[in-house]
């Protein structure tokens, strides 16, 4: 299997097969952090970050792996660069990518919710430094999916169903249970990158997906269709409800979180207050202990920043059955793993 | 003795021959800047910098101390993190230490007069860091301390009264010299932090300290206090003179620097026009030749930047006897040893 | 011949065996990227770059030739420092030099057009840098030059007169090459440095300029005075013409970019606004595919970022016969081999 110089847009479109190697090369730089096996795979060599949206964890994250793998991670906010656009004088896409590409090993773009005008803008522009750069474009989070951190997700969860963090994944526990996707409410406006990745992923791994919002929050049909059609593809359920209870009977992951709804853009633009009264509207779509003692001793998982007290009640972020700092731990471990496979080693 | 793992938010938390430990392997550093001995201790290593106030010379000496011992200072703005405060939801320190705790070996933190709202404040926020992370925190000067441009003090003074800068560190020549403390005049609004770490660490060294100040320019009182103890343990004097002229007479060590009131903060804000308009108000107060010329031969030394004009002469600053430059290159070597003895080799 | 602590402030600086020095460096760098001989150079050295303008390409290339050479590039924003200005409190360059020099290797500065308030104040910030600290101080681009620009330059053209990309660099292929500098309509706003420092060193470099622009577009007197005793120097012409076609015919190289008036900057400030309006005027100021067929088979070159379909046609600027990606592939080795030879093993 060769993976040198794939882009990384979301787990939907690698192999099971490719995204199970990933895992286990993770798995294994995890066991042996600083092991002289990993330390050269990106020597001398550069891996370019976007970020067109400010970030903390992710850019720790993906700074410290590069530098774990010998190589250089460059913070880059392309707000200093002057790009093209309908209105305005500036580069294009297609100068900029081809030139990267001659200077880096790898880039990888972050865009969220409140840098486009609409939704699958960000998507669009990931797939346009694809086509012309030359360099594997890894996403590090944008408006439609956040692959490495779905990837963090069955890492974390393979581990707890497994024989517990740090001691090997395997992703095949994972088939057989059930994941609830549950909507929190809460003033942070998110992105559906995140959730749209993990019932993506989950359902790759043969897991069963309940999704748990109010009326009004579905997320990308198209998303939600291939995750319908992974879940058949393995003989699982995919189901949805608007009750903010009934989905927690019988988990074994729940997962709480909030995204915003589909009208969130109006006029070329993120409708942010209007996002975050809505968002405020629903308190009884919190996950408390009540709510975790109906399912089958599920862990708690979140991709962070937990909004505490909100989306989650600290009793359950903080309990014994939460994953959440696990599976941030992981990205680090899924991102070297990648870099890795994408850009080293040549 | 074993560093490994401690937090440094002041000097005064560190027994003597903690500091003495770290002059000393500063001093084998200096001596052999990029010898093997260094160049591996921190390697594939990543140290969080977090500045919550921009800084360049802070920035400079940490991010070369990492490069040098072989390791990676990522410079990261916490403004691009959402934290939970009393009046707006996001992440807790609780989770965002315990995260980065995963990721780093060691964090830096900085974070200066006007990003708070009292004195107090930023010193309360690295302690809440040190409590949930499992990782190392290092004061990079916060409202209340500065322990490494405290050990950089004694390291080039030390020096200046030793065999000189560069031929290693014996603090004991520094026992029964005389440090003035001086407050200077000037348009720059300065925090208490390296004045205060100044007084805390040269009465552990067995200095003579006075302080001179105009009224009403007290620093805090349970630091000023813990100076007295410390010369009263080393049979050494404390004293506080209002006069601008009369604490140079048999000083060796003379520090002039600004430093703003106890009234500097009022309805949760810096009140920094105020403090400028006092500043000024008392133009006898810079360090010049004639002053000078009463002391035992002193050394001029500033924590850097240097307010020329306001908190000192030109001809002084520059001078023969000025050992600035060398402080501030000590700010490297110290921090060297800090990362080194906190963080390295294992 | 020594090149270890030279500034480089502009190519007329140094001696044209000089730059030939980096120019054979910068083909071996090429032509093994990764190679042994170079990874170590800047072995744990620091080289400080100073964005007072913000830049991508730039920046990427020089943290990029720091990494490759086993150093590290600190992306440092002046913005950050408080400098003593006529008008404001603060740092004295002197200071902030003399500190710098004892933590780097090296300082690269880059200050463009509108962080200026007067055209040269940049380069004699530049000067003030190079004459206080002891380190080498290289531009990354100023009002006046662009060194690093130029030799990319000569290294791209070289190549595709010589063996092609990546082959090797002979300068001398170009004596007697006509080169077309010629002005290009255009809404971005730009410095004159990229296009002085052209006419400047392929005039050293034995090449035929012309000089095509509006009239009112004349560029610094002194650097045109320049570059005509250059060419006088080597028996080469130096022309200057207002037609916006002439200058094609027999050119070799066909170098097409906006630049701003001599009137840019007015009250101590640059007059954007009128400044583009005054660009826009000029339409059949453009590179296309009609006045290149009037060249002998010329090369398209450009410093990026393009400005298509103002300055040159996508026809050109993506043609057959344009060397942009490759002269900008170029920026990343000749300051490899420049930081290498002013910087590096010692």
């Amino acid at each position: 299997m060769d993976l040198y110089g794939r882009d990384l847009i979301t787990s939907q479109e690698w192999a099971v097969e490719e995204l199970e190697a990933v895992l286990d090369l993770a798995a294994r730089m995890k066991a042996d952090r600083y092991g002289p096996a990993y330390t050269s795979l990106l020597r001398h060599k550069t891996f370019f970050m976007f970020f067109y949206n400010p970030s903390v964890r992710t850019r720790q994250s993906f700074e410290v792996a590069a530098t774990e793998l010998g190589g250089h991670a460059q913070f880059l906010e392309p707000k200093a660069m002057r790009l093209k656009t309908a209105k305005t004088a500036g580069e294009t896409v297609e100068d900029a990518a081809q030139v990267m590409s001659r200077y880096a090993a790898g880039l990888g773009i972050r865009i969220l919710e409140d840098q486009i005008g609409a939704y699958g803008e960000g998507d669009a522009l990931l797939r346009e430094y694809a086509r012309w750069g030359s360099i594997p474009v890894i996403s590090m989070a944008h408006d439609k999916f956040h692959p490495c951190q779905g990837l963090a997700d069955i890492m974390g969860w393979s581990e707890w169903f497994g024989a517990g963090p740090g001691k090997g994944v395997d992703p095949t526990v994972l088939k057989g249970k059930k994941l609830l996707l549950s909507w929190g409410h809460g003033a942070l406006v998110r992105s559906w990158s995140s959730v749209q990745e993990a019932i993506l992923i989950a359902s790759r791994f043969g897991m069963d997906v309940t999704m748990a919002y109010p009326e009004g929050f579905d997320l990308d049909p198209q998303v939600m269709g291939w995750a319908k059609d992974n879940c058949r593809a393995n003989g699982r359920t995919f189901e949805i409800t608007h009750d903010s209870q009934a989905g927690y009977e019988g988990a074994h992951v729940v997962y709480a979180r909030h995204w915003m709804s589909p009208q969130a853009y109006q006029d070329g633009q993120l409708q942010k207050a209007r996002e975050t009264e809505m968002a405020l509207r629903y308190p009884e779509w919190i996950c408390d202990a009540a709510k975790m003692a109906l399912t089958d001793n599920a862990i708690f998982t979140h991709p962070m920043p937990v909004d505490r007290g909100s989306e989650v009640t600290d009793e359950v972020a903080s309990g014994p059955r939460s994953c959440v700092y696990d599976v941030a731990e992981n990205r680090l471990h899924v991102q070297k793993a990648v870099l890795a496979l994408t850009m080293g080693g040549r």
